[in-house]
């Protein structure tokens, strides 16, 4: 089992035989709520409970050991106490399974005795070829396959479901951000292929199920969430990185930035968080787009996974409300991206068709009073013109002038011309739904100017890691800080 | 009419009669919809229509003009063209009324000749005593009395509501924002008094509603939308908020920091945006605290409605999921509040009633398989110790090991110790109930890390703003931009 292996990594998704270690009778227990997942109608597999007190747990037949199982089993998730699981993973070996997921804690996140516990069970998982995610973790979630070791009860965890048009991937260091972040976009609506939860990652780490993920169709953006990189597998991750990028974006949040950050997670999962400023190079290099928190991952990843990569920088926003044009285009600025006006003849034209009150500039205000013609005007003409390669649009529906049909509109020109487009649209109740239609018909839409900038910027980001010399760069790179 | 004056404004929120000048009969008109919102049964004051074309407009008596209304009129709504306006004011001012809100545009906005068209309306409305909201606005939001004349239909534009806890009230610029703000906090269910949009302020100004918003007991915290201020005004404005800010907390928002911004600020406004780091330093000297954006306007003006200034800059950062202490660590840190240890005596007294495998520092980590009892210990010392100003609460609920019980405990220390509080709980379904529960037991609740530290960041200047000298300052201002 060396860095960066993909050998049976797939079995962590794709099992078709799991036995849960540690299935329990008695409520509220981790081994009964893991049993529970993979008996709902969704999991087609065959699940199988081991633990030497029961004949069967919530109706699923439970045996003694590994070995008393009459069939085949791809997958063993484990619940047991620490002390126990060199014995188990003797037993995996014995039996022939090549993946295991530790659920348990009691590792080297507690100490040297944990460590040395940890490090026995990584030697008899070698001797064998066992694949190990964890320990300390929740494992895994596969919203396509049904997997799903995560031991929190869906009325408190929401579990997200796969869109129809693009998914993202999650692989987190911390459990509690892996199920917090599962519940989380199982509210937002965002398309999830596959959460991981890694846990002290004494076999499978993030490099592997970068190699894995960078091949998996179900997964067009894969992101992560990490609170460091041991010196040695952080130069691995960040090779691997340079070649997925190639194909596939990657984005990640590292905690950590600050101090007093760094403390709490060497405290919190052992690790030493590392410097934060060589880790943006390296991210950099590699091609990895760095999010600075959460909510910004997920606007990124939105509009990657559901909009092509920018050819250049220069953004032409359109907009009917002034204030939301200002906002934006102060948002645009801040993150470095070009915000060219028209040119001379790109202005003619504007005028020529749309009435002589709306401010024909970059923003583009199309004023209060708009339907959706003057978005057609404008998107026929600067598309046209090839002055732009990104388009933001500010479509405020408080007022009943703007009809649906400008979701049309907007979803035909992205469609025809290529070219990536986001949408803001900052409200409530008819608002959001609007957004939701939007999306279901392929575009990205945010809720403020400053969410859409975001996800403008990874647009252009990734573009330029995608078509390098040929990304057509207007700005220098002038970044404050 | 002299600048900072309250005359009259009481009126524009009120009034107890409201005739509305260019009612109108056709649908989807703005004269319409005015006229329908004054109809609901909340409203409970007189409504009179002008217009001479009709007896009745949706049931409501049209008079050919406001002279031939019987009774007195307190508002007047006018929604008829610009050239009018003047007859109409002459027409005011002979019926006596004192307050009048200009819907129209056609006026400054649009060049000389309209700019020529609002001098002499406000000639007409000076000489008689006539205070004026706009032109070119939608008006005011008055969610007690139910005064609203934004003509946007409430399928598109949701109402806000006011909240038994405590009310924000918005001052708008642009009156796009201000309809998608009525209808996004609707929405959110943030408790909002009033909101206004301002349009060209041809009297009424920022400065007017400051003075009558600091007196109002409806409102706990006065929010702004602006793209800049004329030079006279404008030191107005910071005179009056330096006194108001003693007792009332001001956020603002102010779009057109970078140049792009701007140019676009000006053409939709025709105002000249200014500079926008003398606008940085006026804001700092009337202890107005400027949010970046919209979202974190709303999160500070949460905290600071719900919760007492902070009385120094301690931060101590309780958690549940390592991985969520370690972001919000960061993010308090980035924002250069103070994150001190806990004393070794302190130390001693967690570890005395935590069990050993919690992380005792700052953030402490009471980990996954806590409930509310780890919390009561740690808030009952830290508050003894008198070693934090300001609590910072994660509080992950995907794990049902965490009751609900846990509101009840932060809710009464914090009610307790008189400290402010701010919860972060990130999750979906349950979490979202579980923060809406949290913030009806008056302690305002964020789905992020980064949202709760700039909530915390906002009690902390606003504490500054209040007890001056007396504020506990640890960390010194070393901000990296």
């Amino acid at each position: 089992v060396s860095c960066g292996s993909t050998e049976n990594i797939d079995l962590f998704f794709h099992a078709k035989s799991v036995a849960i270690y540690g299935a329990s009778a008695s409520q509220n227990s981790v081994g009964q709520a893991i049993v529970q997942n993979f008996i709902k109608p969704q999991y087609t597999g065959k699940v199988y409970a081991i633990n030497p007190k029961y004949d069967q747990v919530l109706g699923v037949p439970c045996y003694p050991s590994l070995q008393d199982i009459p069939g085949p089993v791809d997958l063993v998730v484990i619940a047991v106490p620490a002390r126990i699981t060199p014995r188990v993973f003797e037993d995996i070996g014995a039996k022939g399974c090549k993946a295991a997921i530790i659920i348990s804690g009691g590792f080297s996140e507690t100490g040297p005795a944990g460590a040395e516990l940890e490090d026995e069970v990584v030697r008899i998982a070698k001797e064998y070829g066992i694949r190990v995610i964890g320990p300390n973790c929740v494992g895994v979630i596969d919203t396509q396959s049904h997997i799903d070791t995560f031991f929190l009860p869906e009325y408190r965890c929401g579990r997200p479901r796969p869109s129809n048009v693009a998914n993202i991937s999650l692989v987190s260091q911390s459990g509690a951000f892996a199920a917090a972040i599962s519940d989380w976009t199982a509210e937002l609506g965002l398309g999830i292929s596959k959460i991981v939860s890694l846990g002290n990652k004494c076999d499978v780490d993030d490099d592997d199920l970068l190699w894995y993920l960078a091949e998996d169709d179900s997964t067009q953006v894969i992101c992560y969430y990490t609170e460091g990189y041991d010196s040695m597998k952080g130069r691995t991750f960040f090779d691997t990185a340079r070649r997925v990028t190639e194909s596939k974006p990657i984005l990640v949040v590292k905690s950590g930035r600050g101090m007093r950050a760094k403390a709490a997670a060497s405290s919190h999962t052992g690790s030493l968080a590392g410097s934060d400023n060589v880790a943006d190079a390296a991210y950099r290099q590699a091609g990895i787009i760095r999010a600075d928190n959460f909510e910004h991952m997920f606007d990124m990843a939105k509009a990657l996974a559901m909009q092509p990569p920018a050819r250049g920088d220069r953004v032409l926003m359109i907009t009917n409300g002034g204030g939301l044009g200002v906002m934006t285009a102060d948002a645009l600025e801040a993150l470095d991206l070009a915000i060219p006006s028209p040119s001379d003849d790109l202005v003619r034209r504007f005028k020529e068709k749309l009435p002589p009150y709306c401010a024909v500039g970059n923003p583009v205000d199309v004023v209060g009073d708009t339907d959706a013609s003057r978005y057609d005007i404008v998107f026929e003409e600067a598309i046209a013109s090839g002055e732009y390669d990104l388009f933001v649009v500010g479509m405020l529906l408080q007022t009943p002038s703007l009809g649906m049909d400008i979701t049309n509109v907007i979803a035909n020109y992205q469609r025809q011309s290529g070219l990536p487009f986001v949408v803001v649209s900052m409200g409530g109740g008819f608002t959001t739904k609007a957004g939701e239609i939007m999306e279901l018909m392929g575009v990205p839409t945010f809720a403020t100017g400053e969410k859409a900038a975001v996800a403008a910027k990874a647009l252009a980001q990734y573009g330029e890691v995608r078509y390098g010399e040929d990304f057509n760069k207007t700005l220098t790179n002038n970044k404050k800080d």
